[in-house]
């Protein structure tokens, strides 16, 4: 059952910051985790309008933390520390998405 | 500030299935919202591997909620009752990805 959704923008201004490389590594990464099947689904995706010109953007889901120049060096802390261990990344957070409901 | 993060795959399945017009559709409903800029943004995303042939996929973050099979007459429902009124659609709900700390 999935987990987590990973989001990597390919939208122009991060691919030119390196969002390929960025997503080539987490790929890299998530894999050497050998997780169940569909455990975390990584997928790249259109500009993620507030956080262009701050790229590579990678949103991690449902938890809603949206990183920013996420390089491919990065990638492996981010696996390890927030998808595996539940502990996001405070050096490259820059902002939390709240749901309905969430403490303000 | 970002409240909700719309994605509409843009998979070749999903695409097969009337992906385009469904994203097409959300971006008319959202902008009929007149909601202040950046409040919901939305993209595409690539194949969401777990719902690959249930489609058109539409991931509503964070709150987790995976919608299948959304047409374009869908769209307005998905805008009105889940982003602006906070009820998720149950009927086109396949599954909600759950946090960390959640309870189960």
């Amino acid at each position: 059952m999935t987990r987590t959704h990973v989001l990597i923008c390919r939208g122009p201004d991060c691919l030119s910051r390196g969002a390929q490389e960025t997503y080539t590594a987490f790929t890299r990464e998530l894999a050497a985790l050998d997780l169940p099947e569909d455990a975390v689904v990584q997928t790249q995706c259109g500009c993620v309008g507030p956080m262009c010109g701050a790229g590579p953007t990678v949103c991690v889901y449902p938890d809603g933390v949206w990183y920013g120049a996420v390089t491919s060096e990065d990638a492996a802390e981010v696996v390890r520390e927030h998808i595996a261990g539940g502990r996001p990344v405070d050096r490259l957070a820059r902002t939390r998405l709240t749901r309905l409901g969430d403490a303000a």
